[in-house]
């Protein structure tokens, strides 16, 4: 019997048997949940502004839809998602089989990793930006390689340098980001692409992209093999509990990930929802609108404390409070109250907080408390 | 450029940035749905007796639960499904660091052969066993042992000894059986587990469990670290739509999933509604007696055909019609009246048509459909 890091007895044959990355890999998770957080610190959650969580709801078709779906839950769903793809292929202009659907975006990006990293094999991320591309990567047994974020926004030369020194198969970029909030202009990724080798496939994490004005959103091109284009429901559309998220890409990419995915994975009701939820454009535009007013609410509460607030195309924004250690204390401080931010625990984007949008009596809720907080000596 | 299978060009930089694992994986589905089964052969289920769904509908709690979870629809889950797990801990006489939750048990055998599977190691199942988890298998690059049933039973000896010789780190037990319905005894349960060397795992799939009788139910002891059970809200709680499925074991092996399972993978909606019917175990038992009497029509209908029902524990039965050729040929004549059964695809098993338990009148229906073709020519 050998010990494990708490002191207890370990059966070392069921922990010899693991896989050689399973068994290296640190207890490691990407993200813990506010439900967590509330039970370790003992404070309850009044606030939840951690998590780009929508509270604009959903939209009523869709919770039209969610009855319908329950009372056929003792149906596995379609593991072939086949309406959801259709639906998703004609909105997109592409064929059904350029599109997979997952349990969410964190599910694509296994698939991403699984399928084009392993050991001996890197990927590319800027430090401090969405972890669960890393969590991935490390636990394929792959080598993560993070570069920093360049006044505040992901840096294209440091990635594709990175990619090439390090020889990565797969650079990750969250467009816009998270969590800076920045996105870059169509040029800048049609530079980058243009500079893209064969070799080197980027995975575009979009997840906020229904909140870009459309003079920032570019078309998607699944010709190009040489990019994975991720979208999920869990934004803008309010379902994040739902977990869909979808990938578009070259057949050949979405057929290796037909070889490998969890084909029952998503849940019935989410697949309606989801589903319905595309036919109400009128309810996301609403939610962009909200979400827009309450980017500006959180700019003019920075200002009026003399803070900065990262110029942001997302559901959330950064707040720049000049440190880690003052963005950690500050993020404590705002727990004890009853409010939950993020930070980014590594990297330059550290010294902010993120806050989402919240509704605007939940903003002047957050702008009270922050207000409060920040006249403190 | 190469060419692919079907002529098309293949982008080659990107195939070839596939791991060697995922690059030599043939296109395989574990199964395909109703759903598609619809779509391609053009025939409409009106009976839809093939995927042991419950038709029983859910716990009233459960529903409730649902609809009160649909309010927060816009929140991720709890990545720790906090509530469930402790709710299962007390269930099971286990610590909460005995359980992980999964979406549905396909998601947990992925897990279990990530963890302990992988290019030059092997696992063991019973060949026309449930297909996902050779599915898994060779999608993480292991090797897939098959033994044949013995006795339309799986076989201690041939999986210990199939073990043995390939030196594999998992063996596949579902019990009771899927397609078979048998299950094996406590005491051959026992014996199989005394000679279960402390160097191979048995991942216990016991999905259908909940239909044993108490007398053939044996005890979890997550203190044995060789066992990994499986257990599903897919089957008599009438969840199958939902994805929540649960593993029991030792904490070591449960510390091994967390460091690498998909922490926020698992629907909000479907941890709610598994939990609220875990509080209605009324309802659970008159869905196992509803089962029953199910299996007793397929029996007393098998019989007055001439045709042997397996025993089943489960919620389904195979009935042998005698070859392959004759199952394949009948499975096609019931989906041509709208019938949706399914049959083993290789094994002895595949002599088998395997009918899920429906309502009284969906059995009649099938009775009578069966009848018919049974008495043709």
């Amino acid at each position: 019997m050998t010990r494990s890091s708490d002191g207890r007895a370990v059966p070392p044959d069921t922990v010899s048997l693991l896989t050689e990355i399973v068994r290296s890999l640190p207890a490691q998770v990407p993200f813990v949940p506010p439900e967590a957080i509330e039970r370790r610190s003992g404070h309850r959650i009044e606030l939840r502004l951690g998590a780009n969580e929508s509270p604009f709801g959903i939209s009523t078709r869709a919770r039209e839809a969610a009855l319908e779906a329950l009372a056929t839950i003792s149906h596995y769903c379609d593991s072939e998602s086949h309406s959801l793809r259709e639906r998703l292929a004609a909105l997109h202009g592409v064929a059904m089989t350029n599109v997979v659907i997952g349990s969410g975006i964190d599910d694509l990006l296994g698939l991403c990793v699984r399928a084009f990293v392993g050991p001996g094999r890197a990927a590319v991320m800027t430090q401090g930006s969405y972890p669960t591309f890393g969590y991935h990567v490390v636990g394929y047994g792959g080598t993560l390689v993070s570069v920093p974020y360049r006044d505040d926004a992901n840096d294209p030369e440091a990635l594709l340098e990175a990619a090439e020194r390090a020889g990565a198969h797969l650079i990750y970029l969250a467009n816009p980001d998270n969590p800076s909030g920045n996105a870059w202009s169509p040029d800048v990724l049609e530079r980058f692409l243009a500079q893209l080798p064969a070799r080197r496939l980027l995975v575009l994490d979009e997840a906020y992209a229904d909140f870009l004005p459309t003079e920032l959103q570019r078309p998607i091109d699944v010709a190009d093999p040489r990019v994975i284009w991720l979208r999920t429901f869990s934004k803008a559309h309010g379902l994040a509990g739902a977990r869909v998220g979808y990938a578009l890409a070259h057949e050949h990419v979405i057929a290796a990930f037909e070889k490998i995915r969890l084909h029952f994975g998503v849940n019935l009701v989410a697949q309606r929802v989801a589903l319905a939820s595309l036919d109400d454009p009128g309810f996301l535009a609403h939610v962009v609108t909200q979400v827009a007013e309450g980017r500006r609410d959180y700019e003019r509460l920075a200002s009026g404390l003399g803070l900065r607030a990262l110029p942001s195309w997302t559901n959330f924004v950064a707040l720049d409070v000049g440190s880690p250690e003052r963005a950690r204390r500050l993020a404590e401080q705002l727990l004890e109250r009853g409010v939950f931010v993020r930070r980014a625990s590594i990297g330059t984007l550290a010294r902010c907080i993120r806050v989402s949008v919240g509704t605007p009596a939940e903003r002047e809720s957050f702008g009270k408390v922050l207000r409060e907080l920040w006249s403190q000596p």
